[in-house]
């Protein structure tokens, strides 16, 4: 099955604009780190202090670099396109160049870009727009197997721990795919489906379109969103947890995190014991084998020594393999997956 | 804050076209039922065997009751407007009668309707259609006082119990407002959100923005959607939970009910045990102090003994007040309510 039509043409320039920190910039830094080989360069404001380690473009400089789409590699909160960002787009756009956002706040709703994309020939890509015709859910039992990442918050490494997991198992010949459920994943997959923007009535039919009926030892590796314990968007946490019926969880945490990022209260991250138990608990409702088969942990906060005690302390207790999966790869989670999950058992 | 703009003028003509079933005709039904003094009849083709208790109309005879608006009484299963119920709908756009839908598909998608509705000066109202700029959740807290009705499955009758225990509580002088969340309750409200159509990301941004502050001694009466144990739109119900931050809750079930309705695989309804411990569990994300104030039943297919020994029972168990909304009525729930939630303690 078809499920986006998304396709984006590289070299690409990463828009990151007058972007204040790296947790807003999550997608372009992805971008320069999953697909270097398709960035010429990116492009700051003055002052701007994120980098994602490419040479600094202006218009002309990417143009003359045969830049042919710009990636809005930012992410505010609430997904707005700021004022001060369409000057330059709207030079891209007029010399034909291609621009792909994955905001909330859509590219044609700016008529000035609008009109210079037509006049230049450029496509304005949305890549948070669902493809239409989205079933509801069916809770039907699919062929195949299935991982997702879930995580204790927002922004705790859910993607790059999908990411990573589906490029070990490659590695090792195993027939695996990573399935796309954000802005970023889309770009890096070229393909998916943002389940965040999706009608809330079909979370979890996105999600099993998302992940098809496959040969019965292929993997599915899905990126996670949110968090169950997240109060603004743990509904589009568990309408993926129950489309994608995962056979298995990656639990992703922070070391540091204390509190859920970006809300207005105080909001505790949950023990690790109770976020095991309720997602758990709520996934199997769409498929009573899941097991969790591994911890990954942005450790970046902690040293070498306590990284490993860190580390050590989370698998003495929950019994599964725990990493970094920067600092100390995806390698162990998925040694235990394909030991513990790997049989089709779970998928006739 | 205006939430949407819905103006729907009677009277109405309730369009039930061929639907099969009074599950899938609950949006007339309920119409019928809470507004029957705005309801000038019903349209059903040869066959239909479900009956809101209003006179057969005809066009004509419709027109000449002068009908000002029809209002699609049925949501088939995905939402679909069938391409049968066309004929009699474009000959009352050309009349000037507006169409209100609640369903997914939109009335604005079939040219023939929209140009009816030009030539005659009709509205074609999508009462699903979410308000623009909805924000994502804050999980901020908010004064005033929330209960929200929670089901077992869809169809259990939350928004049923969500609508009696406000007219319950208004009838004894309490400060309420019903909320609604579904294309039905809004037509009854005449305003609301249909909050499973907001984009995944905004569930509970939209309950929050649907239940604004108030006064620390009003009650929001909140109407529940879908079931946390539903595999396709358990995402829609964790959202509303969170956002909504409910005082109180009501659990909403079918005594008759065995399975989730309308699923490929079976999924049994779970124990009402469960049900309660995961639901507290959930909504104490955003408000600690959730509690369940009572049991609303369907109890159709039970008789008056059975009823009466059923309702004892789960009283004894759950030591909550356990009552059918329709054989025994609201009362005892409110009442519940009023004297465990009644202070203003939860809301400062």
């Amino acid at each position: 099955m078809k499920i986006t039509t998304i396709k984006l043409e590289a070299p690409y320039l990463v828009f990151l604009g007058d972007v204040g920190s790296d947790l807003d910039a999550k997608t372009g830094l992805g971008i320069a780190w999953w697909r270097a080989e398709r960035c010429a360069g990116q492009m700051r404001f003055a002052g701007c202090p994120v980098d994602c380690g490419l040479p600094d473009l202006s218009v002309a400089a990417a143009l003359s670099a045969g830049v042919r789409t710009v990636i809005i590699g930012v992410a505010p909160t609430g997904g707005r396109i700021r004022a001060s960002w369409l000057p330059p787009l709207i030079e891209f756009a007029t010399a034909g160049v291609n621009i792909a956002s994955g905001l909330h706040h859509k590219l044609g709703d700016f008529p000035q870009l609008v009109a210079a994309a037509r006049e230049g020939g450029a496509d304005l890509i949305d890549v948070r727009t669902p493809p239409s015709g989205l079933p509801c859910g069916l809770g039907k039992k699919r062929s195949g197997k299935r991982v997702l990442t879930v995580g204790t918050d927002c922004v705790v490494g859910k993607k790059y721990s999908a990411l990573a997991l589906h490029v070990e198992l490659s590695r090792r010949g195993i027939d695996a795919t990573f399935r796309a459920t954000g802005q970023t994943g889309i770009m890096i997959a070229g393909e998916g489906i943002a389940i965040d923007a999706v009608p809330a009535d079909f979370i979890a039919g996105a999600a099993e379109v998302l992940s098809p009926d496959n040969r019965p030892d292929h993997w599915d590796v899905i990126e996670g969103q949110g968090s169950l314990f997240h109060p603004s968007y743990a509904g589009v946490t568990l309408g993926l947890l129950h489309g994608s019926q995962p056979d298995a969880l990656v639990l992703c945490h922070d070391a540091s995190r204390r509190e859920i990022l970006d809300v207005a209260d105080h909001y505790p991250i949950p023990p690790l014991e109770d976020f095991i138990d309720r997602v758990l608990a709520a996934a199997r409702v769409t498929n009573p084998h899941c097991e969790f088969a591994g911890i990954s942990v942005n450790t970046t906060t902690l040293n070498d020594a306590d990284r490993s005690a860190y580390l050590a302390n989370l698998e003495q207790r929950y019994k599964l393999p725990a990493v970094d999966p920067v600092a100390t790869g995806m390698r162990r989670i998925a040694d235990y997956l394909l030991r513990s999950r790997g049989s089709s058992r779970s998928a006739t």
